[in-house]
């Protein structure tokens, strides 16, 4: 699952860099921050040293979802919205939530931060590659995205908090996540604003 | 002084992205980044976990910030410069300028170090949140804000400087801290721009 | 060379700051941070107190850069593309390339890694600053800048990979660095997009 969503997450935010025209430096780099930049700041906030960066295998993984994005962008207008990525991005959010959440719980952190860990570890990449992009991040805007980590990592902990195994939340964990992320996808899911609930004054 | 702080700091930055139409993740999220990113900041710098994320009662207060902010949306236009909140933040400011100086003296980092933890401590929040807002943090531009942090630092560190006690210290730090910021607020303090000393070439 | 590039930095930074019509807080913020955030995020990265903020030299090296900012914007209009600053900027690009490079190596870390943290050490302060500026990093979009931190790094690896001393390493590194910046800024290169490779659907 990892490997899927390190490959989608590059591939994604690759995308994304080349429809903004940035060169190939940039586009690259958009891309592996998407990928990697979610698990570094966990690696930041749990106090280890990012181990992105020492894993030949996962720069490999992230830079063929580089490559894929710049092969296809010939072909396909808007790769990133393409429903085998989707699902591809859907497998690697709950992959990456599952690993947030089992780092944070190992070292040691209570409740909220295993969630809030859980979910910069899934969306923080994508938040990243959005700054760069001079935007703001779109999982704060719209769209039912990090909101499937958030429910994934509850999960997560509240298993944990009732004695159940490590195995068994990862597993609900990841269902979880995939599984609103693609109702969310189906239905067109989305956060209300504040606007829209009708409590801001006109 | 804390509790006060995170509360209010929490408000000023979800009633900005209320403002912005952010959906309720975002919003809860900004308010949050508003009231941790700059102690989380402080707390990697010196190389130690947050401990934002491990304490149940902060991440509760700047839940309230967030709730209040929601809340009071629907009867105020501009809920982040009524006078109670700009008072109140004025003290959440001191209140982080002041742990960031005693956290960073701690650590053993010297003078400029003291000043700049200080100020990252209490005006980081606010820059963090304007980022994801998809703008220059306001600290930068104009007010007279992130200079009150400053001063309280410089005093700070000056006072431990010449012996005196880190009671004291602190003392000073949090009484400047609000007193040049009310007097900002009151008075409508900027500091120049080059262009504004006459520095630039028309 | 660390100290000519500090005074580099920080005047490139200033200087966009001020035509951005910064305050003078904002533009020492921009300036310093153009100076440091490279090296301080390498810190943050190899999980080491970022010694910047403990060194009053540097700290006084990154101030002066922003003085001389703030003086010739009175003269010059673009300081930042003066030849002098050009060449001064390529010397600090090529210090903290290697100085990335060499922490990096020390920390363990492997490969990749070391040509990404020396990348970062190099371009990471102007990305910072960009942010702040709330553009997209211009590293990311056109001219040749980063690449050159980016071949200077795989050098100084491969050198040492086959066996070759650190000196060595280091002095091709920082060579490869200034030569090929300098080129790029007479020849004009810079990389392509995939537009222009005519990989993208019209």
């Amino acid at each position: 699952m990892n490997t899927v969503g390190l490959v989608a997450f590059a591939l994604v935010g690759a995308t994304k860099a080349i429809r903004e025209e940035f060169d190939l430096f940039g586009v690259t780099v958009v891309g592996l921050a998407t990928a990697f930049a979610g698990g570094m700041t966990r690696d930041l906030l749990v106090n280890r040293i990012p181990l992105a960066l020492s894993t030949p295998t996962e720069i490999a993984l992230g830079l063929l979802g580089v490559g894929l994005a710049v092969g296809v962008s010939a072909t396909l207008e808007s790769a990133d919205t393409h429903p085998v990525t989707q699902f591809s991005d859907a497998i690697g959010l709950a992959a990456f939530t599952t690993t947030g959440a089992i780092v944070a719980t190992q070292a040691g952190i209570p409740a909220f931060g295993v969630v809030a860990i859980a979910t910069i570890n899934a969306a923080g990449g994508g938040a990243v590659a959005d700054i760069l992009l001079d935007r703001s991040p779109f999982i704060l805007l719209d769209d039912f995205y990090a909101s499937c980590a958030v429910l994934g990592g509850s999960a997560y902990w509240m298993i944990v908090a009732v004695g159940g195994a490590n195995g068994t939340a990862a597993a609900v964990c990841a269902a979880m996540v995939v599984g609103t992320r693609i109702a969310a996808l189906i239905y067109g899911w989305s956060l209300p604003t504040a606007q829209v609930l009708g409590l801001t004054r006109e």
